[in-house]
């Protein structure tokens, strides 16, 4: 029964490729409208298409650098596992897939949402939103796709007769787990550059279209228009597919490693089996109820913009409801110990989720006061229209971190039995609750990557020409679509919070393999000696000890608080200085080609795409290595004490700055979408002007180095979880 | 010989006293001006005044209910030292009375620097250095005036049988170190209120008088002039006094605690007497060497800029070579058990100091490449200054963090003999560098104080008409102050970085006094049941669990780091409020009192001072109260775990976003005065108006939120020091 019931994980995965297939198939049938759309449409994807190629040619070389590293490592020295190198791959492979198929998707749609939307809204959002689909559809359904494979490959290869049977689990996972690394790597350059190159493109074509040419957004005259739609497609959709594909798989594999671990003592290999696939059984319960979920959403063919957003919100509350009744019932068919409270780990991740989601709405919607108040503090000029912002993204930390710390105490309480000593179980509730709330990605990533479907389409209606009464139709689907942005903004930085701890409790399992691979057999523990096999968390922590007052540790602490901010700082120069460049190409382009700004001439757009994908791809490497090499350098320094420091460091400090980054930049946003909408003078008053620049600060802010920092928390660990092996073969202290 | 060496700490203490003192007298015997000049200094005098005395009835307030939550812990449950209450209110009173001389010299200074300017450029620096002077000794000998006090008091009171001989010294110790907790209370109010005073008053000034009137800085037209004066006074000089009087003796008391706490094993009363009077005697010769300093401070009467910028560097480098020199020997004298490797840690305590201060003096002086490149950026407007400099600021980070653990990690080592399990001296060890880092506090201090006297001097001498030629002079002065203040604010992040974590060493023999108040007398570490008395750092570690897989060390760290984020926040918008006042202030005067711009009418000065001290006094209390709360309802939910992951959450993430914040400040400040240089088009250009709304966000970074980040470091630990005695009773995990 219990091994039926995981054949439910890649059936359930496979049905989320067809249903993904189906989406598309269908949107494909639909028009893509007048020649002038087409040949926009086919600007973009153009575009879009060459930048990825630009990019996974670098992330080829740095593929071909760490592989070569990692065979050495594995085959070489023996400080690896032997199937990392390949596992590696796979997740790269399937990670840059995800955002490849999303994207080619998102950049069929646009148009063909525009020309729906000329018929009605109700037919743009369809179109829109289960193009959107397409991208949530592929990631689950690839995620779970390379999972079910690995498992099933590596328990047919690893020999029954390893060590004890509760310990062939624990190689498994952990192997497993070593994918993720790919899908890090792959998500981290995805990432880094594609939002690199969307807020180049749009702080250029802002800087000198809008600010001083006096043109509208989108309009055909501005050079860096396509660009500009470019970008949302590599860092809204594959940038942001790459980042929750690694959350994804990374939660579930963390949380398999971690039940695995659960029960390496008891020798009870089958509930260790069934808290190994539990997760697994979440996220293919979750895939099934997440396609439920959008079929639910439509609306009457009349539909106003408030049936919209609640058509949309029914959907994915429906899948959340639904998740929780069937997170008991699978448990309890599973007969997992102790199952009701881990279905409570797994409320309780959702119900983190949401609150992030809600507190991020509340900070950055104009519909509350504290974007309203922001927008007011336009009436003193640009400077205080800063200082706001950055108050306000501070003050917004305090409620995502609080409900993080009971989502941590809770679901660990729970999982454990509410004995806080039973530490390998209260893990395993907190990568359950990880996994709770990322169970129904396929339709809440639907409702984010539908967004930058809608931007564009609204950019091909502009450039096509399509008049007033379709630009409102696509503004309003546009406007959605930001609402659901910020709160997929928030719900992709809780996910990586909580992924980056059962990450991080697993490098403790890597910690074990990688002692037992070159050959210690015994650690120290309270003064006596403890079988590396049987060591518990405690025993790790005291052989290392990685307690608060180890300078080691304190040091990697310093370092991973110093490495959020040095990141971000880094990623926040890239998009300056390729911004720059892009200034002076849409100013040059001003200057020598006559007749652009009459609409005599046509703007030369290729050379704008070109500089955009240039900088990123030249601004993306230095940040991406350091990110890379900083836990690898900790380890070899300073051990296993400084890498757990580094890596804590780097969640707390991250997550805070993460949300603080993305949520001034989701206000600036809206303040200045405030104004535009009337208040306060409206388009073109002083505070207008005072407020765009806010918007043009927050862009990086929310689109390039906040989104970043979520790569970054889960990278560091799982460089540290692939480098394990070298960590305790040596350090210098 | 040993007990005779203490005498020098009393005797330097006094010595310094008495030079203040003499420069205070020398410095009153000048002559203020002329009648414009008098009448301009005692309104800012005045201002300043009537502003500490509304704070300090802020403070008593505040004072009176922790005095009786104290007595309340001490005299009715017995989970408090029965001196704390005492303890607590003179530190407090010291802390302030630094403030409050420092800040009545600087105000007397001011125009009997401007009028000494009259004459030379010399004799103007002259003045306002030994003015400065005063403060930085009355700062080093009010507190080790009350070190001593309190040895010799708690000395000859605490019976000798107490236990053994080496607790007696244990209890001594970490009974003074909770005077530091008043001492951090009153520097967080004055440097939380004084921040936000200054930055009201300097924001509200700049935005309507340099922006929209377009009349110069320091104008006598603009109604807020003099209170941008008092400013200066309360905030970088009262503040900044406070601050660095907590950190001065926070960073004495906590590694006398530690050395006591090294030897409570060894049964070796004399060398524990030693490593306690250790830091005490650093200190104490400390003080002689900023004298030789000070005097040393003199340039000829024809001196340029650069002769004046050696005068002052050949001042801070003698006392530093000679502290240098005079540690090996003194430490010798004491015959101090690995006396020479001790020593090594004041000198990596020195370095660190330095390295800070030339990082920050790369990253925020125009005279280097980075704060350039700032300024270049304002050639595609403001929004591009602010995106650069928030990269500069966040890149900035990576220097100092590396020297602080490189400093860690050596300062531990050299005191532990290079022994990572000799945990008890590697904390002293950390605990001396940062001693040795303000032992010639009295000299930097005075670098850095003389900044405000001269920013105040150039105020007055413009205001009175002093013409051209003076106003140059003073310029001159306060160019140089800029220089120094930068640096020294860098040494202010540095030291407040070392004393915390000297502190957070310090919290666990606070545990141990702690639990055997409540009559515990024994823990359990692994599976081992150890006396409390005779517990090693390991043993609390362990038997609290302090490890960092457990669920409460990881809430206690994401709550830190939260709460530096959550105060940055509010006191951000705490400025923001203010400076909305100041700003509808300013409008109004100019409206209703005709002829203000024309120089026919005064402005109503008054109003503005009011303001200012209105907004500072209603906005420090949140931000202030927060801190405070924060680590007593840690405790009390999750315990001495908790409160350990808030203090060092709190502590990595706090230094960072600290220099991150001064930093970014600093530079946008300079990235102005270089374009006002000349540079990139000059004043009133394009990209100067640009760099302006850089100088006016940077305003709340440097001088408000930043350096309260200082004292949010020390003081969460200071608290949770106070309430040890209570965490341990109990908490509800």
């Amino acid at each position: 029964m219990d091994r039926l019931l995981f054949w439910l994980v890649p059936a359930a995965s496979m049905l989320a490729l067809c249903f993904a297939w189906y989406f598309h198939r269908e949107m494909m049938k639909e028009s893509e409208g007048t020649p002038q759309m087409i040949k926009i449409a086919a600007a973009v994807r153009k575009g879009a298409m060459s930048y990825l190629r630009q990019q996974y040619k670098i992330v080829g070389w740095v593929f071909l650098g760490l592989v070569i590293l990692f065979s050495i490592m594995a085959y070489g020295f023996g400080v690896q596992n032997v199937w990392v190198p390949v596992a590696f791959l796979t997740g790269g492979f399937f990670s840059g897939l995800s955002g490849f198929l999303g994207m080619k998707t998102a950049t069929y749609a646009s148009a063909r949402t525009a020309n729906a939307a000329r018929s009605s809204l109700n037919a743009g959002l369809r179109i829109a939103f289960r193009s959107g689909a397409v991208m949530g559809l592929v990631v689950v359904g690839l995620g779970l796709l390379d999972i079910s494979f690995w498992y099933l490959l590596l328990n047919a290869v690893i020999p029954v007769d390893v060590m004890t049977p509760t310990h062939k689990l624990c190689i498994i996972t952990t192997t497993m787990l070593t994918f993720g690394m790919g899908a890090s790597t792959q998500a981290l350059f995805a990432r880094v550059g594609g939002g690199i190159y969307t807020k180049a493109a749009d702080v250029g074509a802002d800087l000198v279209g809008k600010v001083e040419a006096g043109i509208p957004e989108d309009d055909p005259r501005n050079p860096a228009t396509i660009a500009d739609n470019v970008g949302d497609n590599v860092g809204d959709v594959a940038g942001m597919g790459a980042d929750l594909y690694e959350s994804y798989c990374g939660s579930i594999l963390a949380t398999a490693a971690l039940g695995a671990a659960a029960f390496i003592h008891s020798g009870d290999t089958l509930m260790q089996f069934k808290a190994v696939i539990a997760p697994m059984l979440i996220a293919a319960v979750g895939i099934i109820l997440s396609i439920i979920g959008i079929f639910s959403v439509r609306t009457a063919e009349d539909a106003k913009m408030r049936d919209l957003l609640k058509a949309l919100a029914f959907g994915t509350n429906l899948s959340s409801v639904l998740i929780v009744a069937a997170t008991f019932f699978i448990l309890w068919l599973l007969r997992l110990d102790n199952w009701m409270w881990i279905s409570c780990s797994v409320v309780v991740g959702l119900v983190v989720g949401i609150i992030i989601g809600r507190s991020t709405e509340y900070y950055t919607s104009q519909s509350y006061r504290p974007t309203q108040r922001l927008s007011e503090s336009g009436k003193t000029g640009p400077a205080t229209v800063i200082i706001s912002g950055i108050g306000l993204g501070m003050l917004s930390t305090a409620v995502p971190v609080i409900a993080v710390v009971i989502g941590i105490i809770a679901s660990y309480l729970f999982a454990s039995g509410f004995d806080f000593s039973n530490v390998g179980m209260g893990l395993y509730g907190i990568g359950i609750a990880a996994v709770g709330m990322l169970s129904t990605l396929g339709i809440t990533l639907a409702t984010d990557a539908y967004g930058p479907i809608a931007d564009n389409a609204g950019g091909n209606a502009e450039m096509s020409g399509l008049g007033e009464a379709v630009r409102k139709r696509t503004d309003a689907l546009d406007s959605l679509g930001n609402t659901t942005a910020a709160t997929g903004k928030g719900f992709a930085i809780g996910s990586a919070a909580l992924t980056g701890l059962a990450l991080l409790a697993s490098y403790i399992e890597e910690i074990r393999i990688g002692l037992t691979r070159i050959g210690t057999t015994e650690i120290f523990s309270g003064g006596e000696s403890v079988s590396v096999q049987d060591a518990t968390f405690f025993d790790f922590m005291h052989h290392y000890d990685v307690t608060l007052m180890n300078p080691k540790v304190l040091s990697g602490m310093f370092l991973g608080s110093m490495m959020a901010f040095l990141f971000c700082g880094l990623t926040m120069n890239a998009v300056g200085r390729a911004a720059a460049h892009m200034v002076d190409e849409v100013r040059r382009q001003f200057r020598e080609i006559k007749g652009i700004l009459t609409g005599e001439a046509e703007p030369d757009y290729e050379r704008c795409v070109a500089i955009s994908t240039k900088g990123a791809q030249r601004e993306m490497v230095v940040p991406s290595l350091i990110a890379i090499a900083a836990p690898i350098a900790t380890g070899l320094i300073f051990g296993v004490p400084g890498v757990l420091g580094l890596l804590i460091g780097g969640l707390s400090s991250g997550f805070v700055l993460a949300i603080f980054m993305a949520n001034a930049g989701g206000a600036w946003d809206n303040a200045k979408k405030y104004v535009e909408e009337g208040n306060l003078g409206g388009k073109g008053s002083e505070v207008h002007k005072a407020t765009v620049v806010g918007d043009t600060v927050g862009d990086p802010f929310k689109d390039t180095s906040g989104p970043s920092l979520n790569i970054l928390i889960k990278l560091m660990s799982m460089v540290a979880i692939v480098m394990a092996g070298l960590t305790v073969a040596w350090s210098l202290f």
